[in-house]
């Protein structure tokens, strides 16, 4: 039996309407004005992957463990980041709120949340230095939604490529598809992101959050909300494409397993997938994502993972055929997800710690959201 | 200075997802499997007139005062209400987050949530039987919103009279007119509301409220809310018509003022307009709504005043002139309002007592909110 942890002084955002002249305590946290604030969000699926992991999680991880220092991250800053007085811990949710979009097998999304809980942890994102929590645990964020939606217009969200892509397959639409995007600016607002780590098919979204930023201070007369950025995967930086048709991205819903390395497969069966990932007839190793994608979706994960540049790994591998290349990235990444996956396989067996953890980053959260809302009275 | 109370113990309905063994006290309140619970809201709004005030206000004093002595309402009962073991508090909402839906003036909306609660307590509403809030004190109706528009589809808004009326002059079509149904039914099932009391265009509203309520409980495999009824007017009741077109709904958002009695009229300016009050040629009193609109709306307002019935008021002014029965009805109404109008001016002038009426409600709705979403966890 588990008992949560009373969160006390809650206080609702609805100062923005009700106007009371309340006083409060501001927290140290959102005395600056200039403060960096990066928030992401992974939903609660199983078959977490490799294109999960380099595309995202790792990212996080390097995030957490100082901006300062983070010399890719600086560089898509304006002024290389100096204009910031402060580099607030990262926001990490993990949205199950998204997950009922269209799907609600409850018991099955209670464990795929104990599930990515336990491979955030597992891939090294450190409680201590962000705030890892379940988007659920603060519902303020339904409020926001509910006014944020009172300044959209429906063209605004009838024109999301991913709802015409999404809502093509239905009859009758489901509601959850339409509205999620402003569920989204919601949750990047309530904790004031300035920095949203994202995919190139995200800009939509990333867009419709700045101008429901603006919008929002400019209604209510009020600058409560710091215009998100994105922040986008670097140049020339391909995202792990599928082992089997490498045209693709990486994906837990390709139908062959053997299309993806997942972070719990044994070594076995990562040696065994990269043997047998779809290459090509010509045995060199080149880099040529149009003409050889596999070979180059390999020499990119070798890349990843060994910290060396494109041009180093076809350098190292000059004169040696894909077979040998093969086997030697099978091996390194066998060894490089090894403590990824005991890791894993050892939190997941603890739901009490997980449990703990996420009760733990609710709490602040909650109380970042709370002090958000208490912006609107101002 | 006001210091909202501080609301303990806030745990979200999330639970409905996370799924951890929570234990938790029942309150006494929701131990009876068949509680009879009403619930109504109404809008923040100025100018509140005779209309609102026989068509809503005057109900909510009388369910408030006491149901099992209500025959009129324990007629629309089956079985008279015997099947209901307890009869709650009714719980009247002042629906603030839907006077968002489409204008944003906050300072406006601040001063008329004031003064609508100022003009409930005045009409006899008391906060000692009944529980009367702010609906955004309790934010949780934006987290159930969020859950209701994943079991719910775009047609189904798409075919509200309401929406297709209201958004028939915007060319980008506020996504707040679509939604606002959905919240309305997470404000009836965040408190399990049994009864709500409707006029006769809100029937496509709760047969939206009945229609989720089941697909929640089928689809989440719970049965957490009770089905809502409705509690239509009487038959043969009319509504309260404006005095200048008495074809027509008393509305506050007609231009010409003598067209409404509001209740904070004078009782000169109540003579007045009654005895300005569009009726016909014939001088007789004689109660006819199709043929002769304005005197039977006379006699309608007489009738609801006395509590005569309408036979009764005709007999009365048998062989009368419709000039002085308006003589008569301006009197007795001005000393009907009278009262109402002292008290609603000496309340408006005590904000901090209204603030605190507020308050209380919020936190007794707020424990009943939690309750419900406690209850997702078992």
């Amino acid at each position: 039996m588990v008992s949560i942890q009373m969160i006390k002084s809650f206080r609702p955002v609805n100062q923005l309407l009700s106007g009371s002249n309340v006083s409060y305590l501001k927290t140290k946290r959102h005395l600056h004005s200039k403060s960096l604030q990066i928030l992401s969000g992974i939903q609660p699926t199983g078959n977490i992957h490799l294109g999960n992991y380099f595309g995202a999680i790792n990212q996080w991880v390097k995030y957490q463990d100082g901006l300062r220092s983070n010399q890719e991250f600086l560089t898509q800053l304006n002024d290389n980041g100096s204009m910031y007085d402060q580099f607030l811990p990262p926001i990490y949710q993990i949205v199950d709120m998204h997950s009922i979009t269209t799907s609600h097998d409850s018991n099955r999304l209670r464990d795929n949340i104990f599930d990515i809980t336990a491979v955030l942890l597992g891939c090294g994102i450190d409680p201590e230095k962000c705030i890892l929590f379940k988007q659920s645990s603060v519902p303020l964020n339904g409020y926001l939604c509910w006014i944020l939606a009172t300044i959209s217009t429906m063209p605004q969200l009838s024109r999301f490529p991913q709802f015409k892509e999404k809502s093509a397959g239905y009859k009758d639409v489901p509601l959850g598809l339409y509205l999620y995007p402003v569920l989204q600016v919601a949750d990047i607002l309530l904790y004031k992101g300035t920095h949203v780590p994202i995919g190139d098919d995200q800009l939509p979204h990333i867009n419709l959050a700045k101008h429901m930023t603006s919008k929002f201070n400019n209604t209510f007369k009020c600058k409560i909300f710091p215009i998100p950025n994105e922040i986008l995967p670097k140049s020339g930086a391909g995202r792990v494409k599928s082992l089997r048709a490498p045209e693709k991205k990486m994906s837990k819903s390709e139908a062959d397993t053997k299309s993806r390395i997942e972070l719990t497969d044994t070594s076995d069966e990562i040696i065994r997938k990269i043997r047998k990932s779809v290459t090509d007839m010509t045995s060199a190793v080149t880099y040529n994502p149009a003409d050889r994608p596999g070979v180059s979706n390999l020499i990119q994960i070798y890349s990843s993972v060994t910290n060396l540049s494109i041009e180093e790994v076809v350098v190292k591998f000059n004169g040696k055929e894909t077979f040998q290349f093969k086997q030697e990235l099978g091996d390194i990444l066998a060894e490089y997800i090894r403590p990824i996956r005991e890791r894993i396989n050892q939190l997941s067996n603890d739901r009490h710690y997980l449990e703990m953890v996420l009760m733990d980053g609710a709490t602040k959260a909650q109380t970042i959201a709370e002090d958000t809302s208490h912006k609107y009275n101002k």
